[in-house]
């Protein structure tokens, strides 16, 4: 599984040199390539990436299986083993659990073609991820599931942003702020356009204060996009949602539902961007672990949610006009992010950040027409009144 | 001419109701479509479209010929012959005709697909425009020029942004802080990926402060987009240019085309949009007659530039791989138009902007591809380097 990437990659690129050492707790190899970028490929099974004495911890602590994981996790294994109960250890495990759910359901429904598997570590040890993509598909046009876990010392913008929204840190006498983030984010662009494209996204983060005190919130959603409104879909789709908050507190899923329409809002459309879902922000309450279970539930939900919806659609027949319909609903899509969409913005902010990570969420291809007009009466116009109108699915 | 926007629209969307009146000087015929838009559609010959007085007024005093527009300008003709020695009033005749020379020779550069013409006010009598959009085309992908006349009262998000840019105004004690902003602004998609992009847009900018005292300023620049390097139309783009700017003062070409390199930079990606040509803002010495006449060699070096590289090479063979990687570049391009370019980021904080006429300048199909990676050696590789390290030209 993990040299698929590398395979892929080096045959379209010549490899100038090759240096194989340890970076974490396992062994991995850097390519540098003919166009200078350097690449971090672990080549090996997960196994064979570690050190004999990570393996013997792994073995006799209480530590995560990272062999069903699409990658080593980012955070040293002998550091996740140490701190088993720690919630950044159980959230890790957790984005990187789903990443390889969700990635192997994807390909199970798009038959013999694999996602590409990239591990990829930021520079000056301030974390890395695992981005994983499927492009091209026969099923889906793109399909990216990126986990990244960052840490490091919060720029005073990105504190400023946080204050706005009621948060309150104290920096250390050298006006250092360490924090650490992590989340799992995906957006799936099927290429039937009777397919809806999903987004999910689920993170935690935590800043350290002065004295000690860690401030820590999680944040999240999955949220669906139709070309064509098919209310059985959204209504299954909102109802799997609903179900998963609704273990946790009832009053959980019509305040999250609410949230999503109005963040999936593009002001200068006057649309929302699909049909919706949920989405929540800064959520620190009863406790980490009680978060960290609502969060895991909704998580679970998003296979139930959208493979029923795929398998359903995918094999439909579609005109000309339809997929030409799809690609202008791609350019909203392309839109949203670069203009709007919070996690984006924090990307190009954030120095260091992986771009190609962050872009992975854009659709292979789009388009833009002036003044595309859909008929009254025609199902395009019946999609564009239901983003101008959200509505109540369950 | 002002009929061809209308037969397009019209025959794709069911008229519901049709009203007839005077808006401005001219006779406009308002469609109630079935898609609940309403648009202002000038079918008629400008002429006709004017009532009696006007005409009268145009035969006798300093009135502008806007019968070599492309539609009737939006401030009332009355208004501009009575005030032709304005520099709001030679402006807007100046983007006006900008507008129609362009659009006359890409249609030349075409063949036989015409411009869509659409004339469009914006509500409560601020304003409005005139975009010129050819889609699809054989030469061209598309082919937009707007023009755009506004004004109203500040905003204070508005205000803020001058004032970063050390400008300075007394609003009045009711608050309100009078302005107008005129430009012309265009980007030029050609089919053939040996064809660059252009972009240029030139722009008026007043405000009169509580005691009556009117600052203003012009802005504006020209530069290309190629896909593929073309050593001698970068020199012949930039020597153009650089022969305008040399007309007035020889400091201004070196000046504004460094600034060109900065402005059209991507920070996420480390490039150049393009192989740059000029820009600049707030330029307001030595006085505005000088900097108009300065903004209309700029305007008026647009066809030169451009028009005998798309002849050079819009009938190039291409392949399927040479189309995708435009395509690629084109994603960069919706990129900065969506994330950096300062015009669009004004309309979308603009109340009531015509979101049609600013997202006109995005491409007809873009597309994005996980970790894309031009071979070293290659044409696209050398394109990129260029991007990354921008050169002089002349």
């Amino acid at each position: 599984m993990f040299s698929r990437f590398g395979k892929k990659l080096l045959s379209k690129a010549k490899i100038i040199s090759v240096a194989t050492g340890l970076a974490g707790s396992y062994v991995c190899t850097k390519y540098v390539l003919d166009n200078h970028l350097s690449l971090h490929l672990p080549l090996l099974k997960p196994t064979h990436c570690l050190d004999a004495a990570t393996i013997q911890t792994q073995k006799t602590a209480r530590c995560p299986d990272i062999s069903k994981f699409m990658a080593p996790p980012v955070t040293d294994l002998a550091t996740m083993c140490a701190n088993p109960d720690s919630i950044a250890t159980k959230m890790e495990v957790m984005v990187m659990e789903t990443q390889a759910k969700v990635c192997k359901a994807i390909e199970a429904l798009e038959g013999d073609k694999k996602f590409l598997v990239d591990s990829w570590r930021k520079e000056s040890n301030t974390g890395g991820g695992v981005t994983c993509v499927l492009q091209d598909g026969k099923v889906f046009e793109k399909a990216g599931v990126n986990v990244s876990v960052v840490y490091g010392n919060l720029s005073e913008g990105a504190e400023k942003q946080m204050r706005s929204r009621g948060k309150n840190f104290q920096r250390n006498s050298d006006g250092s702020l360490p924090y650490k983030g992590m989340g799992v984010s995906s957006v799936i662009h099927p290429t039937n356009p009777h397919c809806p494209t999903i987004h999910f996204n689920y993170r935690y983060f935590e800043v350290t204060s002065a004295d000690g005190t860690k401030s820590w919130w999680f944040g999240g959603g999955t949220d669906l996009t139709p070309m064509y409104l098919d209310v059985i879909d959204a209504k299954h789709f909102h109802r799997e949602l609903k179900s998963a908050c609704d273990r946790h507190d009832v009053e959980l899923y019509p305040k999250y539902k609410k949230w999503c329409d109005e963040y999936f809002y593009i002001p200068i459309r006057g649309e929302c961007r699909g049909v919706g879902g949920i989405f929540f922000d800064d959520m620190d309450k009863p406790n980490a672990q009680e978060v960290l279970n609502f969060v895991t539930s909704c998580a679970n939900a998003i296979i139930p949610c959208y493979v029923p919806i795929i398998t359903k659609n995918k094999n439909k027949s579609f005109t000309a006009d339809q997929k030409n319909w799809q690609q202008l609903r791609r350019g909203r899509y392309v839109e949203f992010n670069l203009v709007y969409d919070r996690g984006t913005k924090f990307g190009f902010q954030t120095p260091g950040a992986r771009i190609e990570s962050i872009m992975m969420s854009l659709p292979l291809t789009a388009r833009w027409e002036y003044m595309h007009l859909p008929k009254l009466g025609s199902a395009e116009n019946e999609m564009i009144e239901v983003l101008k109108n959200p509505r109540e699915w369950v």
